[in-house]
C-alpha cells in the first residue's frame, strides 16, 4: 500500500441504501466475506462489466439478471470466484439469488451476485443458506465501512469514499467502495466497485454516466496488465434527494452529476492502485503532445507494463533509459524520439533522445524518493494528452502471486 | 538457467572467419568486453535490427555502414549499450568504428558497430584504443566460445552451437553465439546473435533467409516483453564451403540451407530464453486450432506476458484458472471460451470453459514438476498454429532488476 490517499472521513449513508454484512467461512472463518445490498424501489440502476471472454459465472448471470428486472438486492461474496466453473458455476450464481429472493420475499431476477475470489473452485452454495437471512436481518444505512472491509481479498486497506455536492439547488451525496488489488488493467480486472447516490437519475443517463466514469477512471489504471473474469462496477441512484431529476444528458444538473460522479470513481480508481499488490510506489503516468487520446494511452500503457520500468522504480532508480525504450516500443508511426522529453517529478531526465543535458544522478535520485511520482512524457507531435495510474514491481509481488493459492 | 538444452559440443570454425577478443574494463576489469570478427573478402552479409523507435547509436551507424560498404570487420563490445547517447553517441561509435579501420587499413564503412550493456551512459572510447590493436592481433579461427562469453551482459551461460549439413554435394557448417537474457520480447530485445556458414549464398537469398529464421526464432521468444534499443543480429555466409553457390531462393539448396539456418536460430532462442533473467521454468506456449497465425501469436503472447501466469510458474501452481482469463483477453474476436482445451505437459487441465472434469490437483501438481512445461492451449475455432517460448517470472526476476545498475 503506498499511503496519501486515503480519506479519513467515513462514508455517508445513501438514502434508500442499506447493507448488511456476516461471515459465510467461504475462504476464511474469522471474516465478514457476504454482502447484501438492499436497493429501495424507484431506484435505478447502471452496471459495467469484464470484457474478458473468459467471464465468470455471476457476471453472466447478472447480466441477464439486469435485462430481466429492476434490482432490489446485491449479493456479494468474497473467498470465491465463482469463474471457469462452467454450467454448474452458472447454477450455483442463480441459487445463491434465490436464497435472497426467497428470504426477502422478492423475485431471484431483482438480485444480482458477484464473487471475487480464487478462480475455478466450485462456489459453496450450502454455506450461503444460513449467512443469507443473517445478512438481510442485519441491513443498515451506514454499513458502507464494513462492506468495504468484506469485499476484500488480497487488499490491505479498505476503499471506501463520499463526496455531496450542490446541484439544482438540492444536496446530491454520492458514495462508493471498490476492492481490488492484484489483476489490474483497463477492462476492470478483478475489481469490483458499488457506487449510489441519493440524486435522481434516468436509467439511460446513469448508464452513460458510469460508462463516461469508468472509461476516465478504471480503465486507465494498470498493477499487472491482467484482466480479470469477475470485474464489475455498479452504479445507483434513489432518487431521494431533493435536488430535481436529472433526465437530459446535456442539463447543466447532468454534468454536474458526471462531475461528483468522476470524483468518486477517480478516488476509488486512485486507491485501488496505491494497493496494488506489493506496491511501494504509485506513479502517474502523464502523456502529452500526441496526435490523439488513443496514441498517447498506448505510450502511456506501455511504460505503466514495462516490467523492466516497474522494477526501475521499485529500486527508485531513476533508470531513464528504460523509460524511453518503452515510449519506443509503444507502436507509434513516424515516431521521432528526438522529440520526446521526459520529466520525473518535474526533473528533465530526458531530450532529445538521450539523457537530458541539465540532468544529475543527483537530482534524478531526489526525484525518485518520493512515494508518489509524476512521469510526465511529452511526445511533441500533436495536443492530446492522457495519463494512467500504475505502481511499481517489488519482490512482494512475486511472493503474493507465487504464494496466493497455497 | 533452466538447464536441459546446452549443446557439450564445442562450436565449429567457420573457414573465412576469425575471432579476437579482449579485456577493455568498459564495466568489468577481470574479464573480456571487447570483440572484432574478421570477415574474408568475397563474403556476403545480412543484418537485422531492432524495430524500437529508440534505437541505439551502433544501430543507426551499424544500418548506414551496411548500405555503404561489404562488412570486413564486426566490432562488438558489452558493458555500456551506447544508446541514448544523441549525437555524441553516433560520433563515439564512428570513432570505435575507425579505431579499427585504422589498425587493420580498411574503411570505417566496412566496420560494423555493436554495443550492449547499460543504457544512457557515454562510450568510453578511450578505453577502446589500445584493446581493438589487441583484439585483431588475437583473431583466430576457434574464438567463437570465447567470444560468447565476452559478450554476456546478465547472461549466466554462453550460447553457441554448430550444425552441419550435406547440400548440393557438399558440406555447410554453420556457427551461431548470442547474448540475451533479460528485455527479451520479438523484436530481438537485448539480443545480439551472430551467425555464419561457410556456404556460399548471394547477398538477397541471405537476407530473405535471415529475416525468416528470426521471424522463426527470436521473434517467437519473450522474458519480459520488453524490447531493447540495442538489439542486432548478423548472418555471414563465407563462400567458403565446397557446396554450390546459392542464388535461387525457391532451389532446393536454398530450401536445405534455411532449414540448416532455422536450426542454429531455434537453438539459440531457446537458450536465450533459458537464461531469462531469474528462470526457474521454461514454457513452449502451443496454440493451435486458430484462425490464423497472427491470432494464435496473439492469445500465445498473452498468456506468456502475463505476470499471474508467470508467476504461477515458478510457484509450480497449476492454476488453469490465471491461463484461461489471459486467453480471454487476447482480443480474438467472436471467441467461444468454451471451445478452448489446455493441457499441461499432456495433462488436460481446461475444457468447457472451466476446469477440466478429468482434472486433479495431484495430476496438475505432477505436470508442473518439471522445469519444461508445454502449454497446449485449443482454441478450437480454425487450423492456425503457433508457439511462443517464455520462462517464469521469479523473486530473482526482481532482484536482478532492481539491481542492475546500482
Amino acid at each position: 500500500m503506498v499511503a496519501g490517499h486515503i480519506d479519513a472521513d467515513p462514508p455517508l449513508a445513501i438514502a434508500g441504501i442499506r447493507i448488511g454484512c456476516t461471515g459465510a467461512g467461504i475462504k476464511h472463518k474469522d471474516r465478514d466475506d457476504l454482502v447484501v445490498v438492499e436497493i429501495a424501489t424507484g431506484a435505478t440502476c447502471a452496471a459495467a462489466f469484464t470484457r474478458n471472454a473468459f467471464c465468470a459465472a455471476p457476471v453472466t448471470l447478472a447480466r441477464r439478471h439486469l435485462e430481466q428486472a429492476s434490482p432490489r438486492y446485491l449479493l456479494i461474496n468474497s473467498g470465491n470466484a465463482n469463474a471457469g466453473t462452467g454450467a454448474a458455476g452458472l447454477a450455483d450464481a442463480l441459487t445463491t439469488c434465490q436464497l435472497v429472493a426467497g428470504a426477502a420475499g422478492c423475485e431471484a431476477e431483482s438480485v444480482l451476485p458477484f464473487s471475487t475470489g480464487v478462480i475455478g473452485a466450485s462456489l459453496p452454495v450450502a454455506l450461503f443458506e444460513s449467512p443469507v437471512p443473517v445478512a438481510l436481518a442485519a441491513c443498515v444505512e451506514d454499513g458502507w465501512v464494513r462492506a468495504s472491509r468484506a469485499i476484500m481479498t488480497t487488499d490491505t486497506v479498505p476503499k471506501a469514499v463520499s463526496r455531496q455536492r450542490r446541484i439544482g439547488g438540492g444536496t446530491v451525496t454520492v458514495t462508493g467502495i471498490a476492492k481490488g488489488s492484484g489483476m489490474i488493467h483497463p477492462d476492470m480486472a478483478t475489481m469490483l466497485a458499488y457506487v449510489a447516490t441519493d440524486a435522481a437519475v434516468d436509467a439511460a443517463v446513469l448508464q452513460d454516466c458510469l460508462t463516461k466514469a469508468v472509461n476516465r477512471s478504471f480503465n486507465r489504471v494498470t498493477v499487472d496488465g491482467d484482466t480479470s473474469t469477475n470485474d464489475a462496477c455498479v452504479l445507483i441512484a434513489t432518487g431521494r434527494s431533493a435536488a430535481p431529476r436529472i433526465a437530459d444528458p446535456d442539463s447543466p444538473e447532468a454534468v454536474e452529476f458526471q462531475a461528483v460522479i468522476d470524483e468518486v470513481f477517480a478516488y476509488l480508481a486512485e486507491a485501488v492502485v496505491r494497493d496494488g499488490e506489493g506496491a511501494t510506489k504509485f506513479m502517474r503516468i502523464e502523456v502529452a503532445g500526441g496526435l490523439d487520446e488513443r496514441e498517447c494511452l498506448d505510450v502511456g500503457f506501455t511504460v505503466a507494463h514495462s516490467p523492466l520500468v516497474k522494477t526501475a522504480f521499485f529500486a527508485s532508480d531513476a533508470n531513464w533509459g528504460r523509460i524511453l525504450a518503452a515510449v519506443g516500443r509503444a507502436g507509434l508511426r513516424d515516431f521521432d524520439i528526438d522529440r520526446v522529453t521526459i520529466d520525473l517529478n518535474r526533473v528533465r531526465i530526458v531530450e532529445h533522445g538521450g539523457r537530458a543535458a541539465s540532468y544529475t544522478e543527483e537530482a534524478g535520485q531526489a526525484a525518485m524518493q518520493p512515494s508518489d511520482i509524476t512521469v510526465h512524457i511529452e511526445l511533441g507531435r500533436g495536443t492530446a494528452s492522457a495519463a494512467v495510474l500504475t505502481c511499481d514491481f517489488s519482490h512482494d509481488y512475486v511472493r503474493i502471486n507465487a504464494e496466493y493459492r497455497t
